[in-house]
């Protein structure tokens, strides 16, 4: 495995108290999704023993409405938990569904399930060392900003691993820093065996929050009280772009990120978001349920509704407005969770991040053999054009990321495919398994 | 040649007295920079006898700062003249520069001199039949929506033609009509013998402003005296993207534009805009100082600051920012020009677009075959990526048809190249060719 800096120097140095990165690298802005995460939370969830449908009423952001078609009225934080009967059965609805197939494809590779453990232990099968230093993450291992660091590290590395492991060929690990402080670790592998390009990324960046960013929240109407007008946060994510070179392979896509500020009386305000999704070139229907099957699964350990509005929000987000479709099948997709409490969303985005690995893996590991036409190839080169078109012009993490003096533009422009196609007025024929894909990207399905 | 609607059908058929377009296409919004056109003129021009260096007064937006180091205070408009000594020279500084080069690869093909005549026989010339009907461009022939229009046409025509003959293949051409007023010819050869995409587009729209538009008008300082809250106008342009297959053939991209507004007492607002600029994958001095000495020449024939004043515009403009780099080594841009007098500014409008053919075929020609490596096909493909960033990232007119509901998407994104690639952390080796283009795209050049 090529390693810009030391893998695994973790455990044994260590050269300041707080937030110091081992290793110097060069120093660079973060790559994580920091525009979701500077935004304050608004949608809020209250669970109730009832297990009612809930309702995360959004602002004014039309690309955040949960689709129950109820106009809500922009501006404010609200909160509302709706009572609605017959939802008690929504948890067990899936869990029988698809039993047999993802039985079937089931992952050798899962994460532990715990995420307690000595730190320096875990700190070993990292891909690098971690962002803050190792003694300062032993000192406050109890807290949020820790084992969220330790979760997306530990994520970042299955991950990695079990794509070497289907690959054959080794990531280039690049650690890098931010000036302003905290840094990251870039995980790619490219023009390999099965991957055309396989990016997976971390970062851990604080500070104190921009100006910019602190009046981007006072106008979504959070009153932050900084002391001496300074609002120290910290923001950390783990994001990944799979391309594969088999055009029956899909493209998929994972981010799971956690936000913290900190006001002048020492409270913290909190939240996570984060996703997973898929875009196939080629629609399979087995590997469509075993995806969101999987997510469900996740999910509904945690709460009845959270796949069915996360599916449905990540239906709305990954739209490319211009050409009227959707860029892929769709998955989960949230942001601004802070409720019940920290405790119990962590458990979920713990619970989705050890997803990522048995979501994905299968069905690479299903079509790793298939074989492929040149004209599959073509259209899979048209349909990467798709991703490029969603990524550079709507997805805010990369814009934020490109309008951000000093980010590292390589961390964020390392989910752009290796080749991509753009044909003029190109429609598929009716009927052929390229119009099927439109039809779905062009009206999401209910997979289970 | 592929034909759509049946070409040349201009000179005989008429339905509509008024703006009505002869043949029925698909009806969709434009494709021209209406962007750019929607805003109103800042810059002025007074044209002295004494040959002043005339300074255009930016407003607050930075992309359009004239580069005089000059801090100039936002809001309103300005007109200045400033005198400045020993700029008479100016206008003769630039003639015997590279006056053999320019000899020994004058182009063939040059647009006939006059813009009078008769306009049916004009039409015959076309890719299609003009956009608004031929009898109301009769009608009106010495109206300058009429004399733009027959401009941008027998410009596309004599574009698309000279490319033809170098490649051996035809066009592909498009008519295409707007719901609401107007519609557009696209022109677009595709992986033929020299070109990999060649898009040559027509757009000609009218109607009444959209709110949003006039809105942004006001917000710029403008009162426009609308009848019944109605507001007229005019938007046409011709605008180009050419990706050639061969590495030594630079992509070249040129837009020239009129926008025409009608008050309530019947006066008229009206400007132009437009620019040439080239994107060389390996730089070729020479054709370099052919290129700029073209564009210059035309320019020096009507001001003798506009080449200088408007290759520095075209340098801030094709900035891509997040890469710190420009998209090539430019040409000129200018927009928002309504001075001295309409007259005046179309000739050199005129000039501007009569140019591109001398400006760029004479290149195609030279390189036309030229061997190159697979190494030197990779870096055009590289190269072409940061195309695809400026565009969806930056560009005005793309940004502004995306985001416009009806646009026709596929005259917007002709302007994509068929191929692009992305590489993790690429960078060229220094002393390389690829690292000389580099340097002349981080640190512009003055070329004649």
């Amino acid at each position: 495995m090529s390693v810009t800096l030391t893998r695994l120097q973790t455990a044994t140095k260590s050269t300041a108290r707080v937030f110091t990165p081992l290793c110097k690298g060069t120093i660079h802005h973060q790559g994580v999704d920091l525009h979701s995460s500077l935004r304050r939370p608004y949608s809020s969830f209250r669970k109730l023993t009832s297990l009612p449908l809930t309702k995360w009423f959004p602002r004014s952001v039309s690309t955040r409405l949960m689709s129950y078609g109820i106009n809500v009225t922009s501006g404010g934080y609200r909160k509302g938990v709706f009572l609605v009967t017959g939802v008690a059965t929504v948890a067990g609805l899936a869990v029988g569904v698809c039993h047999f197939q993802r039985a079937e494809m089931a992952s050798r590779i899962v994460l532990p399930e715990k995420d307690e453990g000595d730190i320096l232990e875990r700190c070993k099968s990292f891909m690098c060392s971690p962002i803050t230093d190792v003694h300062v993450l032993q000192e406050r291992k109890d807290e949020m900003s820790t084992r969220m660091e330790m979760l997306i590290l530990e994520t970042q590395a299955a991950f990695c691993k079990a794509l070497e492991q289907v690959d054959g060929g080794s990531f280039k690990v690049d650690r890098w820093q931010r000036k302003e402080g905290g840094g990251g670790i870039s995980c790619v592998l490219q023009d390999s065996k099965v991957f055309e390009k396989a990016g997976v990324n971390v970062s851990v960046v604080y500070g104190n929050l921009p100006e910019e960013a602190a009046k981007q929240m006072r106008s979504r109407g959070k009153v932050l009280k900084a002391k001496d007008g300074k609002l120290p946060f910290c923001a950390m994510g783990v994001s990944s772009v799979i391309h594969p070179k088999n055009p029956h392979i899909p493209t998929v896509h994972f981010n799971y990120r956690y936000f913290e500020i900190e006001e002048a009386d020492g409270t913290k305000q909190w939240w996570f978001g984060g996703g997973t999704d898929l875009t196939p070139m080629y629609l399979n229907q087995e590997d469509a349920v075993h995806f969101h099957s999987t997510l469900k699964e996740a999910c509904d350990k945690h709460h009845p509704q959270y796949y069915s509005d996360f599916k449905k929000w990540c239906d709305r987000y990954f739209f490319i407005n211009h050409r009227n479709e959707r860029r892929g099948i769709g998955g989960i997709f949230f942001d601004d969770l802070d409720s019940p409490n920290q405790e119990e969303v962590f458990a979920f985005v713990k619970s989705c991040a050890r997803s990522v690995v048995p979501c994905y893996l299968p069905i690479v590991r299903k079509h790793v053999n298939d074989s492929f036409s040149p004209e599959e190839k073509a259209w899979q080169q048209l349909r990467r054009g798709r991703y490029v078109e969603f990524n550079l012009v709507y997805d805010r993490g990369t814009k934020f990321g490109l309008a951000t003096p000093g980010s590292r533009i390589e961390s964020i422009l390392m989910s752009l495919p290796l080749t991509a196609r753009w044909e003029y007025m190109h429609e598929p024929v009716k009927g052929t398994k390229e119009a099927e894909l439109m039809e779905v990207l062009r009206q999401p399905k209910d997979w289970i």
